[in-house]
């Protein structure tokens, strides 16, 4: 069995571009008592490294969390020496990565420790009860199986929110925006013997949020929970106008927050995974014909959701942590 | 429910380019007694669409089946005014696409009637009951959706083999060879609302066949047995040059007759599917996202395969009816 059973693992990093659906994600781990968040690490995507970092360290602090350190992952691709932010992100996530909301700056600081030492560290430590779930681009897992080859075995679960297997990409038709920031890392990732689930937008553009939901969080007359309805509203009003016909929000990551505590609402494929890195369809997730009768698949991918159960619970799940 | 229950249809149409999977498919057919085949369609791909007829007309004679039909389906693709039969396609099938093997001319002619129109006329007549099997170019079913649209509503199931949503074609990164001869004739197909099954590269690239196999046909001592291990064993040599990964042919077509028969082996993944008919891509069986949301997915892929089952039950349900 490639996939270890023991999805209720403990410990957990956040690997984020914190980037709006990060803010649930990070919120949503900090919600359930599953997990254990130990650090989180900012990458770039959404937003540069340095602003995701500075939002994660913000919300944390208005979320009652100033004990979990934010660390610096790399700030561009591996086959790249700089990342420039794409349009489309500042719109979908606002100037400042928070739908333009403003928040308290947190009064702690960025970690001076790398956030990929912080995660190989964390793995000698934890091992099989460290779970990494990155909602950003891969290049900080590349960088760690380059530096630390080993984690690929000592790791408990990695999962990621990227990738389309089943559907066409949202930055090209073959492409996914996080896959795309890196394909590289992505290749290295899927390829290493890591075990990996990839929540892709093949479930992820089925979970919607509206505002029928922030309402809620809005109702619950805190701070946080009318910051958070600010902030997730500005994402799905930009929503109607990119992807009219999904009438809400979408819950990307969080929902891969999701699948690490209920595999049970997704389906899973087990698979050869590859991530292309050149041509028109660089970027693009797909099987490798060539492995199509080897055994020990490397990746599982999420092909099916049961999308009402998963956004209620993300959705609820706020509900609750911000009414604390 | 959009897909119907009653999987065990007894009228079946097999649209055939023929092929020596396709043989294997006929056979196949004719071997299990769930289905009663009422005529073939021949059509282009493999082999010319004149050239097709005739050798499923010959292995009809061989297998003893000189009651079945044989018609004439287009021999283009519908935005194309002619076909020319890729070399890779003499290749594999051989130049007479049944593996150079020779056997007896039928004594019976092809029908006068076109396969379209036999097609609609079968459909006018069983209606839920009629299954058609295409492993060929979707051009046919296209035909008979824009001469008599109430197909979408009338038939009971078609089942392809074609495509390929999870993994690279094998013709280009994206496009599978029978899509790929009319990618247009597929989004038509998946499109118009008939109940569609795929059975593609994603599960018949993992359904071995080898020289054990054949040599048991072999052994059953009889002409049909033999002719069909010679033809085969083409194939199986061909498959060791084209991809020796393999370790054997791929039982594409048949597999595709076994999932209507036996869709417990298979796992499906209804979806909204397209087909891209433009650009670098054209071929690619790919899920819509702007669908995602919604209800009454149009076709349902087969994801994954209980290869075992699948391969052994073709291989052994040839053996008997060779033996009979």
């Amino acid at each position: 069995m490639f996939f270890r059973k023991d999805f209720t693992m403990k410990k957990v990093i956040l690997s984020l571009d914190t980037g709006i659906d990060d803010a649930m994600a990070l919120a949503y781990t900090i919600a359930k008592d599953e997990l254990d968040l130990i650090g989180v690490v900012g990458t770039y995507g959404n937003v540069y490294t340095e602003q995701g970092a500075k939002n994660a360290l913000a919300l944390l602090q208005m979320l009652g969390k100033t004990d979990i350190p934010v660390f610096l992952g790399n700030n561009h691709a591996i086959d790249q020496d700089h990342f420039d932010r794409m349009e489309v992100s500042a719109d979908i996530h606002g100037e400042n990565g928070i739908g333009q909301v403003s928040i308290p700056a947190a009064t702690r600081q960025v970690e001076t420790t790398s956030g990929i030492d912080f995660i190989i560290e964390a793995t000698k430590k934890y091992g099989k009860d460290l779970l990494v779930i990155a909602t950003g681009p891969m290049t900080d897992l590349a960088l760690v199986l380059q530096k630390y080859p080993a984690f690929k075995d000592e790791i408990g679960q990695v999962v990621i929110m990227g990738g389309a297997l089943t559907v066409r990409g949202n930055v090209s038709p073959y492409a996914e925006a996080n896959i795309n920031q890196d394909p590289l890392a992505a290749k290295i990732l899927f390829e290493s013997g890591t075990p990996v689930i990839m929540v892709g937008l093949d479930v992820t553009m089925k979970t919607p949020i509206g505002l029928a939901d922030t309402q809620k969080w809005r109702e619950t007359q805190t701070t946080v929970g009318e910051k958070y309805a600010d902030i997730v509203d500005y994402y799905i009003h930009i929503y109607d106008k990119y992807s009219p016909y999904l009438h809400g929000g979408s819950l990307h990551d969080p929902a891969a927050v999701c699948a690490a505590i209920h595999p049970e609402w997704f389906t899973f494929l087990p698979m050869h995974l590859t991530c292309e890195t050149e041509g028109p369809s660089r970027g693009r997730t797909i099987g490798r014909l060539e492995d199509l009768r080897k055994a020990k698949p490397n990746v599982k991918v999420a092909i099916d959701i049961n999308a009402d159960k998963v956004s209620h619970d993300i959705c609820d799940s706020l509900e609750e942590l911000f009414k604390k």
